[in-house]
């Protein structure tokens, strides 16, 4: 048997345009006698599709959609994801998989387990299905058993992939829309390669690619035989129509890529399909000197062309001359335009206008915000005019701690590092430096400093990244409380300085601009925190 | 039997202040003599909690407060809301009632029916229950038979509900979190007692009262008997300790209030809140001499009274005269302070320098955006001087379709008639004038416009608010699309022009302010819309 595996880039809600993709896809199969085409999930609508899922024109028009692909599968099997309502209980909606057979739908399945936890809302639309997915199907004078299962159903041992496997199947096929974060590529491969050896079958995965607002699918579909073994994988963070003949030895394996290539990958795959999905081509970044801003530039330019970059060098009467010159040279060594604007006249004007005006002008944050929004007032005209997205700097150990001004540079669409500790921008720009030596050596080696005030650094305000990337981590991602992080090694005091911090700046991350997760609790849909929230008192 | 309902004003995760009101309401029910006194749902927590449920210690903390409070319940009943985990398993969490007697827990009943559409995701966090929820207890050598449920439970004639009732129970008691919105609270009441006649059951239901982020909680908790008569109503909007006697005839029923009233208080209960349990007194607000920011400093008054509010004045050079007035004549009759900032002088400045670096500096909107903006910064600057929240004034029809400059109008804290289209941001204005005459005749009677170009309307760029509103509603209340609105008698074309506009303003909607929830279908948690969405294709 022929198999092919299509890890496409699809659209969410462009039926139209995914339509076109999946038949030039299995055109190309038809072409090359592949006997077997397998999509990702929801592939005629692209996942995932949110409230759309609401609007029953959507799922009439997804399931139309699905229709019009089946009569054009001549000779060919077809696996493809698709939402549908229960034939008979139109309110019950399904996150569906229909296996096409020369032309017909042969058997539709539902997806048993409905992942409710992190991005995933599924509860919110689908109802759990009851069938099957076990399908017995010749193709050549030979005759295979197919079990379809999707994504969730094949992680944890889900009851639906156990009671497929005791009727002996020679193959799974599970559609997913899996989405990246750091580490968890591997940990799937191995959890697949355990199910195959578990339940004594073959497996075709496929799942998608592309970016999605905040999610970065990275793709790396694979094959594997019924002993765990890895017979075919597909590209991480690249569009594929991998061909698999069973009958022959041949492999194809894509190489796993190290740590930090695939994190940058992934915001590259994320910053060119959040724009270009979305009808953009150009960017606007504010260049500090600083090393975020240096990383934001170095990707922004690898996923949309320097050409697409325009560079704002906004120096206040605080910025130091080594920062316009930092910036200046990563500007010249991305190859983008750049204009320079002094800030400073335009500060003037609002303290002199504003400062008589208020009691206690500089005693509080009044003046330092002041600069960062009237940057923010420069950078989005520029972004208005030419039609592009102002790329926000922001990273993850900043957003977390509410170390940045609303509307200054928080100001912007798209957040690139957003999901990046501190500590994690350096590795990736020392990364970055080992392709193309681009961001100046300055800009890594100097202390980080907002300066919006004379000679002020980060650490004025925090901890050393190294402690305060460990508290985060701690306390974000694996739900730590004080105690138990000061028991890490770190101060109990500073420690609930830090989450206080955390809790105190939601509001400003609920304001904040979406960008592409790799972690496995990104600021988002992730970690849904109240911001009415007097939780706890011993601060 | 004499009954209490706590309706009270608890604060999410503020655990030790939410324990020290519980015991203040039942220390004087015990002085009442009172027998039987009913919390509302996730009593110790507050409702909705959130990812503060992911939390190991939040929820030891909240088992602790809870059996700290039981301890304190001599010679009375307590039905109190709590998380907890299973004994055995916990993995799992649940949403349940304690049912608290003579200082001991008599009974924990986990909630079964766990919305996760709207505002909701409970699946997210709990587990369904199992327990039966049926406990026999004597109250003054009397016996009663109790069936306890949780909110959800109640409503939709749900299995569980209808399994109490055969156990024929003499008293429901149900505790809510149900939030408000525009005509629930009747459709709320008639359901419950239609619940009390289908299962012969006499009801304490206990809803929740105060404001959390975006949801208001109106409260008018119920006590109904078997034949679905009315014994006992809350207040609707207020904190009430209310005591009924079963063995009297007496009834407190608090009395409906009429639609715009409810819509009003909602709005001014949230903001009041949404203020004072984030630890701020102080509000800014922009006073454009229109109807929206009219009315936002009404309520803002209202709220937080008007020595608290500070109202800027921020003509641009296609402000009228008479807008300076109107909106001069509004602060004068509010009784708040003020300050005029002429926006010219800062937007020359930005024009002068930024004019000459772009090629159609007045070709599109960057000029407009820039007064908007700069209005952004000035507002800003006075928030943070003062400790305070920018109020933003953006209606639901504005929001709807990005009739708004981020950073600019959208800058602010907390939006409190985001949840209004602009027709009932009239009604409102018109209504908050009945009880006393605030908004000036000539802001409600001229046509709205924003002044960022001379004799700018918005009728130019918009169609009628009537016919605007009503395909706004149809299509986001009602998820109807082009082709149904129009058949209502919308120009087809123009009916497409606004949905796209909705679609294509969803990044500006995902960074805006949180404001009160007042319909079944807000922007915020109720709509969870991608803003990469490729459909529909035929706009």
């Amino acid at each position: 048997m022929k198999i092919a595996i299509a890890q496409i880039n699809l659209t969410v809600g462009n039926i139209q345009k995914n339509q076109q993709l999946i038949l030039e896809n299995i055109k190309k199969a038809q072409a090359l006698s592949v006997d077997l085409i397998v999509f990702p999930e929801l592939t005629v609508c692209g996942y995932l599709p949110e409230d759309l899922l609401y609007h029953q024109q959507f799922i009439d028009d997804c399931v139309a959609s699905t229709k019009f692909i089946a009569e054009r599968c001549d000779d060919i099997c077809v696996v493809i994801g698709l939402p549908r309502n229960h034939p008979n209980e139109p309110e019950k909606l399904y996150n569906s998989a229909a296996f096409i057979q020369d032309g017909k739908i042969k058997m539709v399945y539902d997806k048993h387990q409905l992942p409710n936890y992190l991005v995933f809302d599924e509860h919110r639309y689908f109802t759990k299905g009851s069938h099957a997915g076990i399908l017995e199907v010749e193709i050549k004078q030979e005759s295979f058993k197919f079990a379809v299962n999707i994504c969730e159903d094949i992680w944890n041992d889900a009851e639906i992939v156990v009671q497929q496997a005791q009727k002996n199947v020679d193959w799974m096929i599970n559609i997913s829309a899996s989405p990246y974060s750091s580490g968890k590529i591997g940990a799937r491969i191995r959890m697949l390669q355990k199910r195959c050896r578990d339940n004594n079958a073959n497996l075709v995965y496929c799942n998608m690619y592309g970016g999605q607002d905040e999610l970065a699918f990275d793709g790396t579909s694979v094959i594997i035989d019924n002993t765990g073994e890895l017979l075919a994988q597909c590209k991480t963070f690249g569009e594929e129509l991998l061909i698999h003949d069973t009958t022959k030895q041949s492999r194809q394996i894509f190489p796993r890529l190290d740590r930090l290539t695939e994190i940058y990958q992934a915001l590259n795959l994320s910053t060119k399909d959040y724009f270009h999905k979305n009808g953009f081509n150009k960017a606007i970044i504010c260049l500090s000197g600083g090393i975020d801003s240096a990383l934001t530039a170095a990707i922004a330019v690898d996923a949309l062309g320097s050409e697409n970059i325009t560079g704002l060098l906004l120096p206040s009467k605080y910025s130091s001359d080594h920062s316009i010159d930092d910036a200046k040279e990563l500007a010249d060594k991305l190859g983008i335009k750049t204009h320079t604007i002094e800030i400073e006249p335009f500060h003037a004007g609002f303290e002199k206008t504003l400062a008589p005006l208020m009691d206690n002008y500089f005693q509080n944050m009044t003046d330092e915000n002041i600069q960062a929004r009237i940057r923010g007032v420069i950078a989005m005209s520029f972004a208005n005019n030419q039609n592009a997205i102002l790329l926000t700097t922001g990273n993850k150990s900043e957003i977390a701690v509410g170390y940045s001004t609303l509307y200054g540079d928080m100001a912007g669409g798209f957040a690139i590092i957003k999901d990046l500790f501190k500590q994690q921008v350096y590795e990736l720009c020392e990364y970055r430096n080992t392709i193309s030596q681009v961001i100046p050596e300055n800009t890594i080696k100097k202390p980080p400093s907002a300066e919006l005030r004379p000679d002020q650094k980060d650490s004025d305000s925090l901890p050393d990244y190294e402690d305060l990337d460990d508290i985060l981590k701690a306390y974000i991602h694996d739900f730590k409380d004080a105690e138990q992080i000061a028991a890490k090694g770190h101060d109990l005091d500073l420690v609930r300085k830090i989450l206080k911090m955390v809790d105190r700046n939601e509001y400003k991350r609920q304001q904040s601009a979406p960008g592409p997760r790799v972690t496995k609790m990104a600021f988002g849909k992730d970690r849904r925190m109240p911001i009415t929230n007097g939780y706890p008192n011993n601060y």
